[in-house]
């Protein structure tokens, strides 16, 4: 049975907009507070390569969280998975309340590089081992999508550093513990840029279809990952992709993917396809109220779930 | 590519034949320390139903936390989803150290059916609503490997419950904090009944060969999972099935799956394959030793991840 | 400047008898639920025997926690200091929500002798100590009152038994850790038992006054308590005697004391006085609502805190 | 019986020359390293005024956390009690291993002012309420002794600055709680500044000596206690003057007192006497491993104890 993707995609849109959207824009930061609460996207693409969009699919959106994948990548391929793996797990945080707490019990390794105390290990990384990480994480990036109008929105990281006071408390925590080796202030400012990349639902699906073609390494320039170490990103998607979602998701979608709290996520199905939907208004759990319903038609109209 | 699964069975059992097992066989209960460290069996089967085996693939032993799962399938069908998941969490747990600080900090709800105070619950929901629990699961699990030859070991269970001091601590938290219906002392009896079951790697295979075949719903008698319910209990073992090490399971093998401290660990992979492994002594986080370098081995050598 | 505590005590009395009692009456059971929230009694000795009484001080009411300090004197003067307290601390908890995280993470080893776990273990020492646990007990805190009409409740005791699943839980954790060598059944009989003691404010202050002439030995029979001995336990009673109310207590009031959920606490200064209340409403923390505000004004007006 | 506490003072110090010092110097910073691990000093003063001293009692050393007593009185007098305690507790905290943990679950309350969060905050209130706070918080501590001889530091509070990861991880949780009002940056410069304060032993008596003169306010200029404030904090250091090991002092001296890991211990019996002790090897929680034992001498030998 073939699929028609394009349908189906369009048919998901058109039954959520007669929805409520009982999610919230996060109101933390201006920048992010100002987008407007009904954009919707959302962009599919075949692991060969045919593209289905809907909406707003070509909007410029902060990818946030999302950008933790792609700086994980980066590590890996620049210092291999032994030593990168000492510094920080991959079992899920199963911790909604406060993961500072298994941070100190755990001597300051953050259980997986999703949650944002990992992010932080892995930029620590990135800065020590990169000349100009900021220039070369987004050349990376670009090179992914093969597309050089993705940037940093600078704004943005300058807001959400100034109110960053939890992550600066789980950074001096691990600089207290020894599992940070740069000043804190340097790693949380290349942390926030990273996190304010702006990407559309196109470029994200564009950037993320590697990882769905599970056969062949993927990658550019200095930075390749081989298949295998793309299948395990793709596990660590599965199990600690959504934050303290990430088992309902793997129940309710059955895809890796990741989420980010500009309202993204992009997820995909090994061999098959990747795919990727906006809009940012976000659940309490701090995915995107709409993506998460979006993502759950999905993979039951086409019966498309790894499982 | 057709792949021969016999020859390659046979040859990671070869290969671990030569390495030393660092593992070691629990000694809590006389019942399970006296088992033979040197036992080894593996069993694969197609979705088809083409069985390969090897080593000691028709030995008893006792199943433990593998029975999890099978209690699960029961309480779901017996009651559906909606109740049930309102009582236990579809989350990993994350917590190496000390699951009932989370029960205690979540109000009794367990993260997961797969941690022990989860199972319990499950328990408590068989307790309720079967006439005679310990029969009518003893029956539920010989219908679905059709074969009669399946029995409980009581003299295991007494063992167990006879030390089960923190389980006992678990049950009444959950007592106390209203998550529990029956006398703690009638559940946990149950629950260790079910935890005794003795099946072989040939008999697991059997059994977990249905949550694969992913199109059709199983079961018999008044008891079925539809395909949608068991795809979600196969996501639940892939980001729940072995304890602590449910995301290096993931990461490193790829396929969800259930372990017990009886050394057995069975996994599967959803259109294509079942498999089981039984070797008795277990690593640092309660898994088979050899066990999960089995199939680490399985899923490098045939590429048969789900990601 | 002689102090006349007959007519602070009463003048209190009626100061506090225009106070809206914004206590609760805890209704968990039914026996401590019916009783009178009206009730007041507050009775004063001085070191020397002077006693001064007002209200209800003559009527009985269920010591609960108070007992403990009772069981311990007995533990301390049957087996010495040294081994008790290697089997539970002298800290106070500090933890407000939930003591069973400090139990596991500190080894089965409860904080200190007033909080359940701790009381727990001593009766657990006394069970092991003693052939008949529960009579010589009772023989041992009428000698201290020198009153033989001094009785436990057994109705009481039944009734906080049959819905104490949090106190099992946390015995059934020691039992696992290896810090309860009887049966957690029997041990929590004796317990339940030695909580229900019934007495009255001035039968209280009979047996407490002995821990206010610090300079000499006291107790009866085979059970004596040193000077020492003494001191430290009033020492207890100060830092750990207010559940987690304790530091404010300190603050407050600036006395050793111990309070118990039937509404009564008991206090004193050395060498001086021993006073207790009775009025059965709590205040959040679990301590008498209108008790504390009494010995509040009592430290106030005669200016009588050690500190 | 008058007691003659010159030579009881020189008698323990004299059997404690015999004992081996099984304290460790903390090394974390080398200025608090290179101090000659044998210094020795003891000073006591009658609450009339009549000091009496032994060994290195005029040598200076550095305070550190006993400076918090201070920094808590001058804070009490310029705002009053009751905005105080709003943004931190009375209570022990009875936490060995991370108050941290507390501090998330607390809402950033933390539980006392003698815990380093709690001085934290108040530093930040000083720094709020004080155009100069280091001039006048110095001011102040000389007034107290009537000794313009007692200075900062500056090279120990900016060591101590550069390595202090866990109070800027503390400070910026709270910060993040909203329990901060300046900047983290201009706070732990005060706070580290004012630990970083050096007097002898016979000053800090002369400082002390104030808190056990219960009967009159004391302070000087803008800044008094009352004599009911001053009681109130002896209540908190004899609950929470020890770190982890408060409830252990009460038990075994039976002072309110407060401990710095310079090595410094100053305790007092209020009406009686105010005693300090210097002797930098520190015991495993952090107090002045031979000041320990010092005072359990003392109070043994003169049954001066408040219990």
């Amino acid at each position: 049975m073939t699929i028609d993707y394009g349908a189906t995609i369009a048919e998901i849109a058109q039954e959520l907009a007669e929805k409520t959207n009982h999610g919230k824009v996060p109101s933390y930061i201006p920048e992010l507070a100002k987008v407007d609460r009904n954009r919707f996207g959302i962009c599919l693409t075949t692991i060969e390569g045919d593209r289905y969009m809907y909406g707003d699919s070509n909007v410029k959106f902060s990818i946030q969280s999302i950008s933790k994948v792609l700086s994980l990548t980066m590590a890996i391929s620049l210092q291999g998975q032994e030593s990168l793996w000492k510094r920080v797990g991959v079992e899920p945080s199963g911790n909604p309340f406060n993961s500072i707490v298994q941070l100190e019990y755990e001597n300051g390794i953050p259980r997986n590089p999703f949650i944002n105390a990992g992010a932080i290990v892995i930029a620590d990384i990135l800065v020590s081992q990169l000349q100009h990480p900021k220039q070369e994480f987004l050349a990376y990036v670009r090179g992914l999508c093969n597309n050089p109008d993705i940037n940093y929105n600078r704004q943005v990281a300058q807001s959400e550093k100034s109110v960053g006071y939890m992550n600066a408390s789980l950074a001096y925590m691990m600089k207290d513990k020894g599992n940070l080796i740069n000043e804190v202030d340097e790693v949380l400012d290349f942390y926030y840029l990273q996190c304010s990349l702006e990407m559309t639902c196109v470029e994200l699906v564009d950037a993320f279809r590697n990882f769905g073609d599970t056969g062949v390494p993927f990658g550019h320039g200095a930075y390749f990952l081989t298949s295998s170490q793309a299948r395990r990103v793709n596990a660590l998607m599965m199990t600690c992709g959504f934050y303290d979602e990430s088992g309902e998701f793997a129940f309710e979608v059955g895809l890796p993917g990741k989420s980010g709290v500009g309202g993204a996520i992009v997820a995909l199905l090994p061999e098959k396809y990747c795919v990727s939907v906006w809009s940012p208004p976000l659940n309490k759990k701090g995915n995107s109220y709409m993506g998460m319903m979006a993502l759950e038609r999905l993979t039951t109209k086409i019966e498309g779930s790894i499982f």
